[in-house]
């Protein structure tokens, strides 16, 4: 009735021309809610290298044909791979995708009806209701028989040729129907079709999704901010770069990753800010190292005070040599003595009496800087002089840079200079300063900053605390916002560290360190040194208004608990991850008590943490013997990793007593574990 | 020092030409978070006629400069209007659009940095903190001067030198400054510039996104099933349209207001099934009206035993005439008698020995009905035969189909035949009849399908009943799925209804009735006729493969409960609303408890219903005083609905008792609250 031709060309669905309102038909199979994806496209999300991306997605067709689907990507602009998506449930499909180095990755999905695959199965119903399978085994040739005139290779075509003259050799003989389905049904086969087979229908995803996979230093790191002037140990001496090379083994002793520099320029005289950040700077003062410019060069310049060019170069790399990077500050505000409102009128925001406006948020003023402008007659020539600042720190050796307040310069401007730069050297960091709304904070990552300042300084409860990590955890910036858990900044004085003492200082360590992957410390705060200028966040005698001279080795610093939280961050592959945190029961509101595992459960660290810096707290507690699989009345071993020491607890529930007085945290690993009788 | 022209171009931030890497820079107003819009645009979203459109997005810029927005809408491609957006919160925004007709309706967002309000409100805090205003007063005059060169009309220029007139003219006298400051922070110079103000750094949202506005019964219609040859009240004679004219005063009087009736096209006699789904029909038995086709005619042919087409056209204005509207059954299958078979062998899915494939599920099969075949050489022939089969229809008045199983045919197809249909008459409403995956589901109503048969059917406990609605109130599909609660069809005759005699199709009807927008029961129904195939969830003696006589009076009929649940959604403007419900707290899970008001809480209505058909239930519940406004102990007046007594609570907690057997629901209306004293 009718031919083979048209068989199989009914088999595989293919479409026919069409008249006008049907020319553009959208597709059959659909690709949709993909993951990881932002704001549909708009901007890459973040990933970092030695880590799988998870691709995710739902597929539809109609009817009860099979789909299959390939994640397609690729790196750097070169070849694209395929990867198979695999059934997870409820029409959801992933994959997953070992990143092997930096740089633009790119991905989309292409899917498509299965027709081999849906007659595959099919047949197995059938026959395993006894229908006649005879009719049935010829749609299956004519798939191969297509498989073959479609086939792109040589090898593929001879592939079928070989299934299709099995087939036919089997004709005649006693299982003659049993064998066919056996070959057809094999392995052997399925693997063909999948390599090689037809793809009628196939759709790809309408969009190509960028990654942008950054090192290591991008989602992990454990940074300690100081600044350069106040190494000299000495109140009336200016520090130099050679000071602070002097305190690498201190910093390095300790174990961080990063020495983050307040900024090393040029400050200018006029209004410079005096101590405690009064109007007028008392002669020999020394001023704010963020107001940026004077006679002696803007921002690719360097204090004379602290050393020269080849002095700071010296540091990079002595820095180096202790296993530390070097970050800079990035504060694009000018003093009134900066060189550029000379060269660049153009580039500041005059008012029409020919004065500059100061930078200010009305009615507060700010009246030793002045903003830069980004628009009108400073656009480009600025936007190109701040990128070429930015490279120039990046030819000394600098890959890694805190962004002063980045909210307040045009996002446009950022997301241009943050792709020239890494597309120069895509090992070079940005972290972005910015205390502000939480949607504007949200969008500073996702058009490119690195690193996010958070909201962290300022949570302190147990709720405030399990809400914010879920939050960055899961929430709508998980695939392109790091936050970075400062305890403290030379800006910030948390009125929780001001009245909590060194007890709260060891809290907000040990909590920033294993909840954050990346996390910071402005020098002092090992000090417990929390003397704050009355009724405000702020400090005393702040280091950003004057020379400091501290005892590193006072009484009652906490560098033991830093060495040996930083000691457990390097050899944690629990801690190394930013999202597998899980908050369990402890019943007591003061104690925040969490875990984080590897995705095996070989490694699993627990942490208890008294969030009350005055009183010793108890609490009951849940051992999370259902993440490994064991019973509530299971025994485990366990082992108190601050001091070694090796126990067993049988049973779901048990009890802790944290004295802040003592130690206001513990960690706990569970090792090998034994089911109770 | 600068130019007056300079200070302008500065103060608007208009950008220059850039070179090559700044050529093309994003926008520095960011619109973000558009609602509603559903997959990046890719689908219109649906609204009904008469309702308001809420418009929200988040707005971003950097920095402290103020933004303003408008939604631009548009309908059947009109001209454009503006709505201005109003800030809510958290950098979100919103505007309420009336939409005042069916039709194709457009929007999109506009936003951009106002400086003249920016401006004002920092000139407000500068005066507040005492400042000197003479120059910021000299910065608005330079941005009226702007305004005024950019006006787009005569009047708007004369306006803004209006505002500079009056500005100069304050010179000299006594007070200048407060009266220039009074001039440029009056209304009208506000009104003024937020009418026909520069727009500096204008962006468009980067999508038009599409809504579909229907008719009201889109949203809000009570639907009666029928099936016209069990009519005649006579299960030896075939029914006619005449006989279903004369069931409308039997319909209309419950207060339905669709009339829908099972396949009215002559049947097939190849594989005809017999009674209860037999394989083969006795002679005389009239099959499936699902098979559709026979020599007599396809899906544009009447049964030749109900009636001629013009007996149709009568049984349609009848309906109308008796307020009610005619929904006809589209169900693409054929019978193996359908006249295409022959006409259009291509339509068809031949197997390769030359036998058509039967509808099938593997290994089930449909032996009396076969599929089309939409691509191959079935297209576009069958896809335009198709869409004119549906207009057939609509020329004979019929502006409802309920679509069988639509979740097999291919979703290009729906989308384009649903949009063909609806631009030749957007009165044309479309029910899917898709009992599948839930993805599958919620994409049929994105590619256009009007309403949805949902998952209610099996909804049965208040977990279930919960979670079931606030999901589609309040999850993915709350834009385009509008779900048409069945309590039963000529398939699905569910366990709980089989089980639990006249209370429990009270309950399911209550709850169909109140918490669905649409809803519908199928013939019988009324009757509490639940009698099944043992062990299946299906009707014995179903009507789908015999003719049916029923009593209509037979007793323990709750036509009273429909009359009066149709009754009250006819005049209650809270349960015209779909996604209005909230459950509120009723201790006892065998109780229902939720409530629907109107947005300004004029009506509010409370519903208690007891989803144990077989005992008693009791409970104490909560009062939602909060929702008015009233503290926990007021007292507030109430009528029981049902009985129009009055009475009043006073107190939160209250306490009901629901005997299935006398009432298994109660609703009550909340009436002018008092506080207590």
């Amino acid at each position: 009735m009718t031919s083979g031709k048209v068989a199989i060309a009914k088999l595989v669905d293919e479409p026919a021309l069409a008249p006008e309102s049907l020319a553009r038909l959208p597709e059959r199979v659909v690709i949709a809610n993909v993951s990881p994806e932002l704001d549909g496209g708009r901007y890459p999300v973040k990933a970092t290298a030695g880590d799988d991306l998870a691709v995710s997605c739902d597929l539809l067709t109609d009817g009860h044909d099979r789909v299959r689907a390939v994640v397609r990507h690729r790196i750097d602009g070169g070849a694209w791979s395929e990867a198979p998506l695999e059934l997870v449930g409820n029409d959801r499909w992933s994959a997953s995708i070992r990143l092997l180095k930096t740089g633009r990755f790119q991905f989309t999905i292409e899917a498509w009806r299965d027709p081999f695959v849906t007659w595959s199965e099919d047949a197995r119903a059938r026959a395993a209701a006894n229908q006649d399978m005879t009719v049935e085994l010829q749609v299956a040739r004519l798939l191969a028989e297509r498989a073959a005139d479609d086939a792109k290779t040589e090898k593929d075509r001879s592939g079928f040729l070989g299934v299709i003259a099995a087939f036919d050799a089997a004709a005649g003989e006693g299982g003659e129907v049993a064998s066919r389905l056996a070959l057809m049904q094999s392995d052997a086969t399925h693997r063909l079709f999948a390599l090689a087979g037809p793809r009628p229908h196939a759709v790809t995803y309408q969009r190509v999704l960028d990654v942008r996979i950054e090192r290591r230093a991008a989602a992990f790191s454990a940074w300690y901010e100081l600044t350069p002037r106040s190494q000299s140990g000495d109140a009336a001496r200016h520090g130099t770069f050679a000071d602070v090379i002097g305190r690498l083994p201190y910093v390095r002793d300790m174990g961080f990753d990063v020495l983050y520099l307040t900024p090393i320029h040029p400050i200018g005289t006029t209004n410079r800010k005096g101590r405690n950040n009064s109007l007028r700077a008392e002669p020999g003062e020394p001023g704010s190292p963020y107001a940026i410019g004077s006679a002696e060069g803007g921002h690719d310049a360097i204090h004379p005070d602290l050393g020269s060019m080849e002095d700071f170069r010296t540091l990079v790399a002595a820095a180096h040599a202790h296993g530390l990077e070097i970050a800079l500050d990035f504060a694009i505000q000018c003093s009134l003595d900066h060189p550029w409102i000379k060269e660049h009128p153009d580039w500041f925001d005059w008012r029409p009496d020919g004065s500059i406006r100061y930078a200010e948020n009305p009615p507060k003023r700010y009246e030793d800087i002045v903003n830069v402008h980004f628009y009108g007659d400073a656009f480009p020539g600025l936007w190109i002089a701040l990128r070429d600042v930015v490279l120039f720190w990046v030819a000394q050796g600098v890959k890694i840079f805190r962004v002063d307040n980045p909210h307040t310069k045009p996002f446009p401007f950022w997301e241009w200079l943050i792709r020239e730069v890494q597309d120069a050297d895509p090992d070079v960091i940005f972290l972005s300063e910015a205390f502000t709304r939480p949607k504007i904070m949200l969008h500073l990552a996702k058009i490119g900053f690195t690193q996010s300042y958070s909201y962290f300084t300022w949570r302190n409860t147990k709720q405030e605390l399990t809400d914010y990590l879920t939050e960055l955890m899961h929430g709508p910036g998980r695939h392109c916002m790091r936050p970075n858990f400062f305890v403290n900044t030379p800006d910030i004085n948390p009125y929780y560290l001001q009245t909590g003492g060194r007890p709260a200082h060891r809290v907000r360590l040990v909590l920033a360190a294993t909840l954050g992957g990346n996390y910071g410390v402005n020098s002092g705060f090992e000090l417990c040194e929390a003397t704050a200028l009355p009724g405000k966040e702020e400090y005393a005698d702040s280091e950003k208004y004057e020379i400091k001279a501290w005892d590193w080795d006072r009484a009652d610093h906490i560098r033991d608990d830093i060495r040996f939280i930083n000691g457990l961050r390097r050899t944690s592959l629990a801690l190394q991850q930013f999202d597998n945190a899980v908050f369990y029961n402890a019943w007591n509101d003061n104690i925040l008590y969490y875990g984080k595992a590897t995705a095996d459960k070989g490694e699993f660290l627990l942490f208890a943490v008294n969030l009350d810096p005055h009183h010793a707290q108890e609490a009951d507690f849940e051992v999370p013997l259902w993440e490994l699989g064991l019973p509530d009345h299971a025994s485990i071993e366990v082992e108190d990793v601050a001091s070694g020491n090796r126990f067993t607890w049988t049973g779901k529930v048990q009890h802790m007593r944290l004295d802040p007085y003592e130690r206001p945290y513990v960690i706990w690993r569970l090792l090998a574990a034994r089911r109770a009788a």
